[in-house]
């Protein structure tokens, strides 16, 4: 940590941060300059946190030096950490599509969507039975009901599902469903729930928030990863900007960041991340163009009877045409569909 | 609603759409144009909602033409809404100072930090007990313990408490101990939590979330009217943007904006807006003077030994003379401290 | 375009309103509703904008129908439009890569990096004569001594040569050395010189502006168009958002919806778009996944010593590397490299 | 300035780039941690700039430690610059109104605004002869006679005028006509117009651009200072972000924050800064609150008539009204009006 002192400081105001920052252990180190005086603390900046000097009056700014997260990242961990849910692996070589409707809805919406996207080849499931919704008015998703036919129609499909969570008292309920748990990106910080996740032995898939950094993403990784649970996979999502042509604008950069920041899987949502069905299918190639591990594609059987974001799901024959697309490219990068 | 069709959409498909307008209830009209079709639908669009007009692919866009929150709506309710926090009214001509430290520590810092508010002239204390953090590395608060010292210290005092609520299993216990409920940034769009806070029976106070509209703050209120609880504050505390000298971007225009829009009273947090303690006390006399009806303050009696977001906190005697300073603008925009 | 009155307007004011959008040869119509009137206006959106509805007090909200550009939109000219730079074209299923230093520095430096871009396969050169620079103590690039030396190389090597223009009074000078002109981000908007452009008889190559939504890029092309030059590349090179761990977040979002909007080429700024050389070659190769029809990229014989912008240009055998892995997804989306 | 070293860097390596620093003069720090080794160069960080650290390949990261701006500092400049626009000041406890209309349209709409803006006390006049249009189809201004039309009213009226300049081509004659030269967002990086302004002898009203950090700014402004013109002042007019209520985002933290690091007056434009004429008045009333030096405010005799931004014009009465609500907020914070 680097601490640079407003113009004034003294030596021996210097002297008495120094003596803070040796007294946790640390090394201290002292710059005087012609127009600031420097100081440098080299060692854990978690502890270097508790000094707590970005509040002291005669400190004009603190820099980190280490990223404040350290179980997600690859320096910690340097080989990619594979993430399976059910039997199909994602990191690592494998690329991993998962694909079904926004929400449950029916027997009948589940059966034949999914029984469309395993066609096509999807490796999982997706489908939400609690939906977080900005308006009141507008439908909040099934429950356990969604659930459970979430669940049949995987153990009738022969494929893993992924279903999202909302709140901690549901992690149990959730668990015993799913084969691995989504954090949606309005909970990228619901902390307590991220603690909980840590402790449920099954697979989490972290979305990024829509106003998050990716050191915010990874911090909340770490909530999970300290918490006893290495199975994380990150998703980028998109974030909120000023560009109102789409839902989100989709963080491509985000990937090979973070693929070189962190062991993690990272896959990509293009579905949320431009809300535009016209746009889903380039920017899934996109996504695995610059090494995203996986995709996640909103499907349904007729997304015109979509209850809930219609206008982002691909129709059947579209995620069909997507696969065949995806197969030369991730191919390219020496992965395999 | 108005729902502008693809450019080629015929006659026939348009009276497809048309027809779903009328069997809904509402007035559907057809106004073709040389270059587009354009269809209306007027009426409650709630309703327009379930019709899903933008997933389907004859649909350019859907420009809707009512706002979607109701019950928070200055149309439907025209005077301004005051709410109480224990004998202190806020809205409606009153300006409430709610003040205090990031967190609850200690009995003393409890003590003399508050004691000092009230010395002041504030109305409320602030102090929060379970603190949402970045890094799983931070001070997370203290809990029940937290809850039970600030409640202590507002009985001494004679002041109502404010404190945060994380999640819905914590709700019976905060509105025990607290005047009223306060939910973070990142919880706004924690539709449980706010679900259950319609029910609490105690005052809310709402904050915006870091990329939240203005439009998604509202219909977060909604949630909480639309369950019973019409005792909402809503507080702009800073947005996400590009700008980095400051630590959030306050956005003041919301607050004439919603008081426009909306008969809920409007607070300012600029402690969280700027993040940098300098900049508070003229952004809470900007506050006041665009229209809000109270600021919330971060004051500490050592912000340098302040156990979080020291760097934004208030030294006591700042408080004071902010308080003095407040006055003047205050009563020239007829309000009364 | 869509009027939507407050509340309580009379049908007399509406009256006076639809009597305006007559008298412009326009068609009118009247929609009353139980809680908001809304007129409609249908016809040139161009002509609509004069009646300056926005501004009468009795208007709640005007939504336009029509994008307010034409040249650029594929609604006007169907078929892709191909540019040509020099002997090369871009569009229409060529894919271009223009490569090349920031800035001119010197012969050799010219000589030693194109010399490697062109061996690996570059089919035109840029490097910049004239560098806005946030900083008046920053290199500004070498006049017109670097154009000359930058159309030197281009005839030895045989390739085109693109460049920066930054002001009206350039655009001779440039035009006369360079194939096709540059646009910078801080330029997009500097309506005089697109005017300027509008009659030069080169190709222009736009960049998007930081803060410009796709809708202002393509209203910045009209303005080429409209006085005279159909021969313009719109460039995404990354939008300012509140991401830090890179220089820009690229917004590939834009490239699908403008190539389906517009039929004018895209190009993609992956050096500019992320600002850190490792991330440059896997933006590229989305690029190239997403649809656009070529890419610009930074390359210095020594990044190291660059002058300006070195921690994002390539060193010569990562773009060789790169144009090797961008050849299969080039290929799979049917175009020729 | 300190430099962050790549995990595994040797002595050997961090000797090479001590040296560098040592070269230019500069006093070299090596600093060797368990984690990290940093590197710290004291002095001159326009210098250092040139070194251009973050360019090799070694170097994780580069903090600077002072603002990359100097003259426009208060460290070189402590007390408050005062501008003269014509007989008025602004700066040093003068709080300046400059009102007008958007454009300049006819004699008649100049006579009937400004005379209504100047009994109600403004101080100087604004009116665009040159327009910066998103759309080529809108209108552009009348050009020189736009110019001759606001010199006329001001010399009529005896208030100086304020006027925005587009193009270097265009100074000396824009300098002919008014007593200030304004730079508009859109052209707050067109360094070529920023230096011949640092020429011009006139007073520059330099605007923040829309996605420009107010680093950027005061670098724009260290342009016109460093070519030898001290008559600057700092204009905020709302920055663009997710929000879509208001035109813009007026960022106020920024006027403290300027006030803070610079000695030069800050101007807001709450016109812009809003886009909603509604808002107008309060966010003027906050600006003079959180310590601005003035606003500009945009009145048009009948907005509804506007030829452009009439949506945000004052009608002249709602101008007379915010006049006296401003007083006694400037004069709680000590200015004159």
């Amino acid at each position: 940590m680097i601490i640079v002192l407003k113009p004034g400081a003294t030596k021996e105001q210097a002297d008495e941060l120094l003596a803070k920052i040796d007294a946790k252990g640390l090394k201290s180190l002292y710059m005087p300059g012609t127009e600031r005086t420097v100081l440098g603390a080299l060692g854990d900046e978690r502890v270097l946190a508790e000094l707590n000097f970005e509040s002291h009056p005669l400190v004009e700014s603190v820099k980190p030096i280490l990223a404040e997260y350290k179980l997600v990242s690859r320096e910690m961990h340097a080989h990619d950490t594979v993430v399976s849910i059910g039997k199909h692996a994602i990191g690592g070589g494998k690329f991993m599509v998962v694909a079904g409707p926004c929400a449950v809805e029916t027997a009948e919406q589940m059966r034949d969507t999914c029984g469309a996207v395993k066609k096509a080849g999807a490796h999982a499931l997706r489908g939400g039975a609690y939906k977080p919704r900005t308006s009141p008015y507008a439908f909040q998703g099934l429950g356990v009901e969604g659930l459970k036919l979430l669940r049949k129609t995987g153990d009738e499909l022969g494929l893993p599902v992924v279903t999202e969570i909302l709140e901690v008292a549901d992690v149990e309920t959730v668990a015993q469903y799913a084969d691995a748990l989504q954090v949606g990106a309005r909970n990228m910080q619901n902390f307590r729930l991220l603690t909980a996740l840590g402790k449920c032995g099954k697979p989490v898939l972290l979305k990024r928030g829509m106003s998050a950094t990716v050191k915010d993403l990874l911090l909340a990784a770490e909530y999970i990863l300290a918490n006893g649970n290495e199975q994380v996979i990150l998703c980028e999502r998109g974030i909120r900007t000023f560009e109102t042509s789409t839902r989100n604008t989709l963080d491509l950069n985000a990937v090979p960041y973070m693929k070189q920041k962190s062991h993690l899987p990272v896959l990509v949502d293009p579905s949320h991340g431009t809300g535009v069905r016209d746009l889903v299918a380039p920017m899934a190639r996109a996504a695995a163009a610059c090494g995203a591990d996986g995709i996640m594609i909103e499907v349904h059987r007729n997304p015109v009877e979509a209850w809930s974001d219609g206008a982002q799901s691909l129709f059947p024959p579209q995620f069909e045409a997507l696969m065949k697309s995806l197969r030369p490219i991730v191919e390219a990068l020496g992965k395999t569909l």
